[in-house]
């Protein structure tokens, strides 16, 4: 058979790649720091280069600085924080395995929409959303349902919430129970101990304290997960994510598994030497006082936060749209007028919350005293019936 | 309780990256356009921000221009080309349905593994590596085996063999069977003509014909395909390449699944523009001119290609590593010595030949020529005897 003709019908004409530089303020992605950009953009080297393979070792290493664990398994997935997200789970559910799961914000919910698909028994408890967990109320659930996994978010990035740790990891070994733990919106902006506070699976993402773009999901498995792992009967059921499989290239081996994202790991490697050059006390120290800054000049202009100070990000902010106000033009306003981004309420703070985010290369005072600034201004004229004419 | 002290035991002190600039000429990555290599290091924007939306519609167009196909479901997954394989098998395999896979090399093997871990019946059937399959082996194995998806690789990575497409797709409808084929190493540099070739699922990398790092998977998924993954039973066994949410956040409701990886995304932009601006049929027409250019050159030094002419892909050349020659240690010379690198075999063929891929940016002839060059003056002090002293 002649060969068919080529069809122009999705063909464009395009201008080069034009989108602004923002000011990036929401739940993430964050701006990325300029080197670590710079890093992005180097020529790619093999996935099996003796080079490549010694920066493998330069991230997994400063990965581990940064969750403060001795993890063997500890490498960045080649996708989102989602993906290794489903990789603690993917790689430990076996069918029938009891899951229980804390919920106390959409990423809780999403948890348990992952396990219920890896065939595990998810049994969920809830918290309002801008609320935490008190020790008694796991204790409670672990005792009466018996999991073999309590999977919970450490900062919920829905609601601005950090859950706090102490006494978790003790309660799951008591019960030989793994616990796992998202750490999403924490990794390099707020104090996480993972071994301390006996941590079997942690993930996390790129975007937000590591001040690198989206595309990596950092991944640990501590040596009870990584048992329950070795014992299961079968492969895991996703072959992307198999951390056995991964193991062998990341390990000794070097099995080819997958073609690395080679030029998201350049930028992991820079984000992660300047967390190390930084220190991890002096990062979480200024993620928190800009933070504070933040909280008190959002309350001095008359606003409410969502999310009682003791249990605050420093990461993430939810602020209260207050009654009157279109948050959502408020929003788009800012976007549009001055290119800085605020994110929107999700799931049941949706229409309720702007959510700012304060993380990495961003977390700066002079960043918030803009925000603030634009607040003070610009927010009344979009409240109360006042004309939202402003708004794209 | 106190919080615990930082440990600096994982605490490393780095120098920023400095990896060379290597001519990436092995089965991928290859070397990135330079200016998509611009793109990539542009300052990220939000996964919803309206200017990202529009850039997701432009990915998608282009994606179907370099596919040639109309399907609606054509998106980026945000994970490797082994993830967007993964997203083919796991949307539409429910348990206990047949997967028939062909079987001419390394690749066929992983999509066998990967169906399995869906639970389907997988039926194999095999050809040594460096063929292809005729048209009645896959009618009688169809006919045998009754599948519901037959899957299959166009361009076989490991081997350098394309397989020929005529008549498999009408094959396919004859026996209500969907055909999933593989384009990891075609897209963009080879004839693909998937509408034509009544293809319903099929994937693709970033790193290859695209001329982009890798790090994204393209996706295509046509309406049978589609009908198959509505009409099934229960959720999609793996949230991260669900279709279903996919589809909320690339189709016109935009829905947040995951946090898209932008940056990656203007990467891509770049790749696919520049390819639409080329056009098809004069980047196929170059790839097929610089792979002839290769392979007569390397036919003139005496060595033999593993691939018969016909079968041949024009991105992905299988060399025989010639008797009394240690391969390993001239392609190590290569990439120590000139910074080049080559790929050794995979799989039946590991130590048995290089792979040569002049894929995408890469594919011109002064890059051809610099490596015949190096083929004809410095591969004799590696072969029959000779001393290999200059071997890292």
């Amino acid at each position: 058979m002649p060969p068919p003709k080529v069809s122009g019908l999705h063909r464009r004409s395009l201008e080069p790649i034009d989108t602004p530089s923002r000011l990036l303020l929401g739940p993430g992605p964050s701006n990325a720091h300029p080197t670590v950009l710079e890093a992005l953009s180097r020529t790619p080297i093999g996935h099996l280069d003796p080079l490549y393979v010694e920066l493998m070792g330069e991230v997994q290493e400063l990965l581990r600085y940064a969750w403060q664990t001795d993890n063997r398994l500890t490498i960045p997935m080649s996708g989102t924080g989602s993906a290794a997200m489903e990789a603690t789970l993917a790689n430990t559910i076996e069918p029938g395995d009891t899951v229980l799961v804390a919920i106390k914000g959409y990423f809780g919910l999403r948890l348990a929409d992952m396990a219920g698909r890896y065939r595990a028994n998810v049994v969920t408890i809830e918290k309002p959303w801008g609320e935490a967990f008190s020790l008694a109320e796991l204790e409670e659930a672990i005792t009466a349902h018996k999991p073999t996994i309590l999977a919970m978010v450490h900062a919920e990035t829905s609601t601005g919430v950090c859950q706090p740790m102490d006494g978790i990891g003790d309660l799951c070994r008591q019960h030989d129970c793994l616990l796992l733990l998202d750490t999403v919106t924490s990794l390099g902006g707020v104090p996480l101990f993972l071994d301390a506070w006996k941590v079997d699976l942690a993930y996390s993402c790129s975007q937000k304290g590591l001040s690198c773009p989206p595309g990596l999901g950092p991944f640990t498995m501590g040596p009870r997960a990584e048992a329950k792992m070795m014992g299961r009967e079968g492969k895991v059921p996703n072959w992307y994510l198999d951390v056995t499989l991964l193991n062998q290239y990341w390990g000794s081996d070097r099995v080819y598994h997958h073609t690395a994202p080679v030029n998201m790991n350049f930028g992991m490697r820079e984000a992660l030497r300047l967390l190390a050059e930084e220190g991890l006390e002096a990062a979480w120290a200024r993620h928190r006082g800009n933070a504070e800054r933040l909280w008190s000049g959002l309350e001095a202009l008359g606003l409410e936060l969502h999310v009682p100070e003791p249990l605050r990000l420093p990461t993430l902010t939810t602020v209260r749209i207050p009654e009157g106000v279109d948050g959502k033009a408020f929003s788009l306003h800012l976007l549009n007028k001055h290119g800085i981004e605020v994110g929107g309420g999700l799931g049941a703070l949706a229409g309720k919350v702007w959510r700012i985010g304060l993380m990495g290369y961003n977390s700066q005072p002079n960043n918030v005293d803009r925000l603030l600034n634009l607040f003070e201004t610009e927010l009344p004229a979009f409240g109360n019936g006042a004309p939202t004419t402003a708004a794209a």
